[in-house]
């Protein structure tokens, strides 16, 4: 297996290391808290698939500064006036902290945590950047994944995007999260390698247009590929380029149709394909499709066996961003954790290290969830945040993608349907427990006056 | 400088291999040109800034399967009828074809090849995909970052995007075309290193949060960061915090107002500061901000003098997609190229290798493209497209990221006010010449006819 991507301790924001700076400068000695959450549901999103935890941990445990990325920094001007300690420190730099998340495939919503960082303050603070980039984005497309899966009642979904990605290691990535929300595969390779998942590939118009006979590409390409040849068939005609399968007598797995009215050509494909005895040919359909395509699709009549979905997957083009934030929660000076938060109006946050209780009915589906101090116990609640790093070092192997999905796949099942409708879901109930409130309103009254004075 | 990160020869997509094997076992001996463009604009665009090119070469120059790769293809049932051959071509395959392309930094408009290479005919297919990812996402931000930079109206525009990126590198890339498209600089440590472009860094919530005493959080930063501290003032109450920097007697050289009525608060602000001598302290605001947003606060009088701007960016957030493709325009099997296209309805392309003519009047303004082919000739009109790589070989070193920001910025003022309005630009005229047309129309009449019959 290929190694993972290493990625330097330089790709975050220099904030981070300014920071990191000023706390080293002034000894600022403590323990903090940060929990990563998303703010809000994209539109018509009711709910969200956890994911991007694997790169965050495999992120954590390689972190480290080369001599060269202190070199770099050392000639950066903002920091004139920093000690030659703060660079040795640098050099030694190791992630040693405790991480507690929710697994990969669970069913999450917003401010609920979905990882928590506690370390040494410099520690959790340089991570941030990284973090937030690993896991909103993951999470994003699998949550978009799984609404494109919904779509398709059962047909397959691969996703295709990588081209449109936003740039090639986004396309790796998006595989990875798109097969954590329900794809069967991805036409990736790199992602296929890294992640040990399934690849899907078919013909492109080229490869038809590069022979001069679109029959002869055909027959070519089902003689090197008798079980798993897809052929293109709307370069020129599509219905046309279906009868010359048919009359060539070649027996492809599958046809691919990436132009013009679906739900019209799947039909009429479909129709010749069976006359003809070709009742074993899937009609795979691609070209700017997304859920709401999909579902219409299905809905008019579409013959359509999978679909490869493309742009509208890898960037989750309705919805390319989360609310993903970071926030310190505690910080703990020797004297045991107190708890912190941003207070400024519109995007105050709870302070106090958090834990979700997932409330069931007796069937096990989900019916509310609770975000409450750690400390907090909820008889019969399900805990999802669980410590998976400890000194740096991960607790446990992780799962394999196949395994996460999974378990997005059976945990959906749990969540009523309300919440998983395509349009204008339900919102599924979230609440913070009263011993956060009061936490929150404490703070509040006492940084105003404070503030104030 | 740290080396361009390597990426696999794996990073495309199957099918890109599948056909290669095809081309391989039918000896299929040609060489093919094949065309990257944007299809159409995204909404209220009326330009895009051509970016990634820098990229692109890099890829196409390391490009190379590791012994790995093959191993990992070779287990793939996909290639259960592919000769042993194949597989000891791609261990020595490399990339030996011609790249012609329009510079980085060049306002460019829908259906202008962007790049176009010309190889055998393996070659040109497999590299499809690292392309169209490399050269759409970092053309999307570069076009996307011009318009936030007019906005801006000449005040500084920093881009702080990465954690809302579609991954780590994605925030990399970003930050290079976002620089290329006018910003002053970028968060982005890494990209700081990697494309020698100037980073810039505030502080965080957290910071603020994590001393007791947000006015010791100040004092302890201002020391440290004396000539580029920038200290965030919105933690708890925007205009109490300005009162603790005026009251403690610091000099900061800016501040940074992230949330709230970003008008009425830099307003107030900007009287505090000057009132109490502040005069020389800049405000910088942050926050969900946008073209849009930034051209509304200053139209309603905000005294800002910077934006940091993040997820829209970024993420191209309102138009997160540009519809690039990479099309095949020819094929030469000995006897002279032989034009292609695609003719299925909705997609249809034009055929043959192309030149973009830009047209300009007696000052030097943009009057209209023409995209003709390459053997056409038009007085007095500049050809975009020139020669920068030939077997396999870049012709000359690249220009920096610097001097293809100015490019970009010198370019644009040649291009009409009209297709720079940030809302419903006029459409720029790019018209196809008559040869080209003709040439469509024949294959249009001929594979109409062959698929027909």
């Amino acid at each position: 297996m290929p190694q993972p991507l290493h990625h330097s301790a330089l790709l975050t924001d220099l904030y981070e290391l300014t920071m990191a700076a000023a706390y080293f400068e002034t000894k600022f000695d403590a323990n903090a808290s940060f929990e990563l959450f998303i703010r809000s549901l994209p539109p018509q999103r009711g709910f969200l698939i956890a994911a991007g935890l694997e790169q965050t941990l495999e992120y954590l445990e390689s972190l480290h500064f080369e001599d060269s990325d202190i070199a770099f920094l050392r000639r950066n001007p903002v920091f004139a006036h920093i000690s030659s300690d703060f660079f040795d420190y640098l050099a030694e730099f190791r992630f040693t902290g405790e991480v507690w998340a929710i697994p990969e495939g669970t069913p999450v919503f917003p401010e609920e945590p979905l990882v928590r960082v506690a370390a040494p303050m410099i520690e959790a603070q340089v991570v941030e950047t990284f973090l937030l980039s690993s896991i909103t984005f993951q999470t994003m497309i699998a949550s978009k994944a799984a609404r494109v899966v919904a779509a398709a009642q059962g047909r397959a979904v691969v996703e295709f995007g990588t081209r449109r990605a936003h740039g090639p290691e986004a396309g790796v990535l998006a595989a990875r999260a798109a097969v954590i929300g329900g794809c069967q595969g991805t036409s990736n390779v790199e992602a296929g390698q890294r992640f040990d998942i399934p690849t899907f590939g078919t013909q492109a118009h080229s490869f038809v247009m590069a022979y001069g006979e679109e029959e002869e590409s055909f027959r070519e390409f089902q003689q090197l590929f008798p079980e798993h040849g897809v052929l293109l068939v709307d370069t020129y005609d599509t219905l046309a380029a279906i009868d010359k399968i048919i009359h060539s007598g070649l027996r492809p797995r599958s046809i691919r149709i990436d132009s013009g009215d679906l739900v019209e050509l799947s039909r009429e494909s479909r129709l010749r394909l069976d006359r003809a005895g070709l009742t074993g040919t899937q009609i795979f359909a691609s070209g700017d499709l997304d859920e709401f395509v999909i579902a219409d699709l299905l809905a008019r009549g579409a013959q359509i066996d999978g679909f490869g979905v493309g742009t509208a997957l890898a960037t989750s083009k309705d919805a390319p961003t989360l609310s993903g934030v970071y926030k310190l929660v505690d910080v703990d000076t020797g004297d045991g954790p107190s708890c912190r938060a941003k207070l400024s109006d519109e995007k105050a946050t709870y302070p106090c290290r958090k834990q979700v209780f997932r409330v069931t009915d007796p069937d096990g589906n989900y019916r509310e969830d609770l975000i409450a101090r750690e400390t907090e116990d909820y008889f019969n609640a399900h805990q999802l945040l669980t410590c998976v790093m400890r000194g740096g070092r991960r607790l446990k192997a992780s799962p394999s993608v196949h395994q996460i999905q999974e378990r997005a796949r059976a945990e959906l099942l749990r969540l009523p349907e309300a919440h998983r409708r395509l349009h204008n879901p339900d919102k599924y109930p979230v609440s913070f427990s009263r011993e956060l409130q009061s936490q929150l309103a404490e703070m509040r009254q006492r940084f105003t006056s404070v503030g104030r004075q």
